[in-house]
């Protein structure tokens, strides 16, 4: 049957390692996981039990296509929890995971043909599903001393109707503070362009909070999800924050495009939001293991790091050592065990001199992964 | 904030009988819901036992995109089971429902600017999803005479590069035979155009079994959910089957579109392929319904209607009685306290004239709502 042209999205390359570190699983090798994007950790309990009491009770049908309206309104009363921002609960759309919140809000703001400016390096499916909705991504290079962010100047010059931003970002885990963020929502909004802000990694900093893109204006469109903080990845539940004039848009699209967020899921989410204890608890295992990361990386020969300000990665500058990174991160699995993830998805440019570590598994598992890489840049002469 | 064009699809009629229903609720009143097109009993005992036990055991993380390997594999199974058809369990594509379904699949075959040939009545999202991605729908008016589905005579003067058929229909309940179904696939196929086979009512059939299109050939797409049969809306989880020529693009696109379909909803759904007997207990009630239906409706007035095949609607031909759907669904609603609904979602042309009635909830509703059908038509002298 025929195939479209638009559907001609880039492979991941992620996906040859980990089919890579499958492979060596099954012929028996060890692998420490340092290529996964999501936590080890379930759902929180509370999440579970919330579940499997609504599954006794309750048939789980179709919710209202915005969501549950518990739900949207415990996520807005999130925002002032963790921001001081009196929030409408109707402007909170619940979405299948933050995927279908990037699906629904380009079909919401853009046209065919229309141009979305990213950072580069960022998130591969941006420019994926931006283009398999005929949206042109403009990806600029940002550079090291702007934390690996975009920033005014580089975007100024371009033609552009649309600009998402993250912060924490991956794969880099740097944010954006008040400044910054604060100076890419004015230059959006001077040109008349859709401002969005993934903002999937709240909750996961370490030595300053996130700033919410909705501290700034209220003329913008938030992206989160409860995959990464509130562990919940397989569960594929998100949300968006719009602004008012958007909503009737966002809703008829979001009922025939999906026509509700899993039920079930609303469900654990909503629990969840509560959960503070336990998904604390997972944050103080990632902060262990980013301080171990800080520590080993260099030691075994990875000194060339972005600043690590949230999120659950570290991504490294290996451009001295290789110019090949899929060949380097392959010979990374082959010899040391360790999967790692070459940065040729996140920034196809300069991708083949970069690195992700991932510290979202268990902290034996990094103490084990840190001292494997180390073995191996000792054995190249990469480390001392 | 700027909203898009392609982003103003229509509004649901539906939505505004559910909310009028809601309201006469919560003012006390009683309703009969012959609005909602989903079953009122839950997911199958065993698919929530079997989710209960993988969320004491299980993390719950991301699957691979194109779905459990296992639940691939199982669904395959099913086409051996139902059509006597050896499926390679590599052409299934679990999604997030058959909305996931859609997008994917409009995504992987068709490029902005191509036309998608519909028949009309057909279910409305099919056409707001299309114009939302830059497709546009031809719709197709059919006639009563051939079941209210498409014929080749009425598509092939017109241009298109895609078709999509539903048997069991939505809002009709009409099927296709595999003589009428294989005549639409050879129209498709003659033209080089991609043919789509929404199956999603397959498994609610009465009095003969319905046809896939993979029975017919192999260069075809097919659609299909666990929301009707498996009795699982809430959870959204489907599935595709695909030309295998496909494959790479559609799994390179559900990566990036949904990165995987709900892991929990992919665990229940496993385990209700194999609860036939609570499935077919379900499916007792309806047929049970659709007799009910077949003799009361008449005798309240509503005896202009499609051959009710299979789903569980039946679609009536009010054109006698009314030239405003909405206005009567309206009237039905306030004066006899059952909600259906007007057909104008499902044919902008010809749906002033029609109204769908879904006989998917519980016998004593179905009786209880037809005797007030008839005592509404008897007052106002419809009804004998």
């Amino acid at each position: 049957m025929r195939n479209s042209r638009r559907g001609a999205v880039d492979p991941f390359i992620v996906m040859d390692v980990m089919e890579a570190a499958r492979q060596a699983e099954a012929a028996g090798r060890h692998v420490i996981h340092m290529e996964v994007g999501q936590p080890g950790t379930p759902a929180p309990a509370a999440a579970r039990d919330a579940l499997a009491r609504a599954m006794a009770g309750d048939a789980l049908g179709y919710t209202v296509a915005l969501g549950l309206p518990s739900l949207r309104a415990r996520i807005a009363r999130l925002y002032g929890e963790w921001y001081g921002v009196d929030l409408n609960p109707e402007r909170v759309v619940v979405t299948p995971g933050s995927s279908g919140g990037f699906i629904l809000a380009f079909a919401a703001f853009f046209d065919a043909g229309e141009r979305v400016a990213l950072g580069a390096p960022g998130y591969p499916s941006y420019r994926q599903i931006l283009r398999s909705m005929n949206l042109e991504p403009v990806e600029v290079q940002s550079s090291a001393e702007n934390r690996l962010q975009p920033v005014p100047a580089d975007l100024e010059p371009l033609n552009w109707q649309g600009l998402m931003v993250a912060s924490p970002a991956n794969p880099t885990g740097t944010m954006l503070d008040r400044d910054a963020l604060g100076a890419l929502v004015d230059c959006a909004q001077a040109r008349g362009a859709a401002f969005l802000s993934d903002e999937i990694y709240h909750g996961i900093e370490y030595e300053r909070r996130a700033v919410s893109a909705l501290e700034i204006s209220d003329d913008v469109c938030v992206i989160n999800s409860f995959s990464k903080y509130f562990s919940m990845t397989g569960w594929r539940v998100g949300w968006l924050v719009v602004p008012e004039g958007s909503l009737r848009q966002v809703e008829r699209l979001a009922q025939n495009l999906f026509i509700c967020p899993p039920h079930a899921s609303q469900v654990a989410a909503l629990a969840a939001l509560d959960a503070t204890d336990e998904l604390e608890a997972n944050k103080a295992v990632y902060a262990r293991n980013r301080a171990l990361m800080l520590e080993g990386l260099p030691q075994a020969g990875f000194d060339r790091i972005a600043p690590p300000d949230g999120a659950f990665y570290v991504y490294a500058d290996v451009s001295h050592l290789t110019e090949d990174s899929r060949a380097f991160a392959r010979a990374i699995l082959d010899e040391a065990g360790v999967a790692v993830t070459p940065g040729l998805d996140f920034d196809p440019v300069r991708g083949a001199g970069t690195l992700r570590f991932s510290y979202a598994r268990s902290t034996a598992d990094i103490e084990e992964g840190l001292s494997r890489l180390r073995r191996f840049m000792v054995a190249r002469g990469l480390a001392g």
